[in-house]
């Protein structure tokens, strides 16, 4: 498969993966996402993965590839995903999928790729915090009404992303060499043997989970609740499958959903597919 | 969406269609053909339904789609599917996704058309009966080795499935406009305000089933047991949700996969969603 297919594919398989405690599953909706808005999603998503994958500037695919993810009645369903996505196809395309190499894809972002990625904005619902306080007149709240100020200041995409790398673990994966993805790639090829591929994502999802509070919890729960859910991610992860699904219910009955835990195996996903690590 | 992209969703709405007796479904995998072996299908069917799109024959698509799909390790997921979808896909890139719009379609196709039908043979495992007595050496088992038969005898895709319309219904769809398809495409339409996106296709996958034996089972299990499966599906229909759970259940038992019913289920989510009745 191409690059682009390996994500679409990773996507698909991320959401497939159950249980994925807190987020929409092969079993499990949320009461206005559902599973259907997932998959609408991925297909939406080809054209600007596609133009990564052509090399294409990488503001401009991601753009492009949340403008078509949102053609679906469920609002966001993988903006996060899609913003790590974008530069390992690319990276993968380039020939060098590394923590190196999608590196020297997110350091060359320009203005330009700053501008679309604040256009983005404004086709999908993305939950965010209030911005950084050294961020002024860049907040992505404002989609592209921001974007003289964008062009003004001179910032470029990774520049954007940096000022956001403390509260947003996507953010920080661009400023950290993607990490937690390759991290998680890793942890999916040892586990390939073991577990069907369906269950893989399931599984390093619940992983990252107990690693890290998830920061799209902490923004709408707060640091707290985050921490708790990382806790409990780790004594589910240790209680075993009953355990697990208890866990999910609960999540999904208190409305808290780790969707940056979630982007994270996607993009771990795609990785160890790209790699042949991971097969289906 | 483009109707490459409704192609997709399709195949993805339809896998994900649960209860969908027999078939592999958001809830039911078979032994060896899984959930996740139909969206890798569908992603690599993609560069095949593009190409429809952009007017390639009908034969080099659909070649081309299978070859995609066939990447991954669940053998023939989508093939009958894709044999209904390639010719709507390109119906509805001509602007005409009706009866006769698709009729004109697969009565275009060409002796070379049928050369790349029996290439595509060599991608897939595909279930076929023994060939029709007039068809010869026009034995589909034969793949690519059948070509210099099909130009020797110069008979079209459309010539070749016509050989085969009264055993199989994906072919009965080409010599009789695609009339389950529209039927189907119809009632997804009728019921698309009451029930779920995602649970229209497995509804409508049952009214199918109760209405015509699925010509797959026939072939695997004999037409005994075909009618046997249809009288059953009625008595689901009649009998409600735990009467189809438990039927759902006996068929995976039995190894009993109406696979021809799916397919037809797809091409009508296709048509339904192309023409704007059902969205997700």
């Amino acid at each position: 498969m191409t690059p682009a297919e390996n994500a679409q594919l990773a996507l698909l398989l991320e959401v497939a993966g159950t249980p994925k405690p807190g987020n929409v599953d092969r079993a499990r909706d949320l009461s206005d996402l559902r599973f259907e808005h997932f998959l609408a999603g991925t297909v939406g998503a080809g054209p600007g993965l596609r133009a990564a994958e052509r090399g294409a500037p990488v503001g401009e695919a991601f753009e492009r590839a949340v403008e078509g993810m949102s053609q679906q009645e469920g609002g966001n369903t993988q903006f996060g995903a899609l913003l790590l996505l974008v530069p390992l196809v690319r990276a993968a395309a380039d020939g060098d999928l590394s923590p190196e190499g999608v590196e020297r894809v997110v350091e060359k972002t320009t203005v330009e790729d700053a501008a679309n990625f604040f256009r983005a904005f404004d086709h999908a619902e993305v939950y965010v915090d209030d911005p950084p306080e050294d961020a002024g007149d860049l907040d992505v709240r404002r989609g592209s009404d921001a974007v003289p100020a964008v062009e003004e200041r001179g910032v470029t995409l990774y520049d954007v992303l940096a000022l956001g790398d403390q509260s947003d673990d996507v953010a920080a994966e661009w400023t950290n060499q993607f990490e937690r993805t390759f991290w998680a790639a890793d942890r999916l090829a040892e586990l390939a043997g073991s577990v069907p591929a369906s269950a893989l994502g399931a599984r390093v999802y619940l992983e990252l989970l107990a690693r890290q509070p998830d920061t799209l919890v902490a923004k709408q729960h707060g640091a707290k609740t985050a921490e708790s859910v990382r806790v409990r991610a780790q004594e589910a992860l240790e209680g075993g499958p009953e355990v697990v699904e208890a866990f999910a219910d609960s999540l999904v009955a208190d409305g808290i959903n780790p969707g940056t835990t979630a982007d994270l195996t996607a993009a771990g996903l795609f990785v160890a597919l790209a790699r042949g690590e991971v097969s289906v």
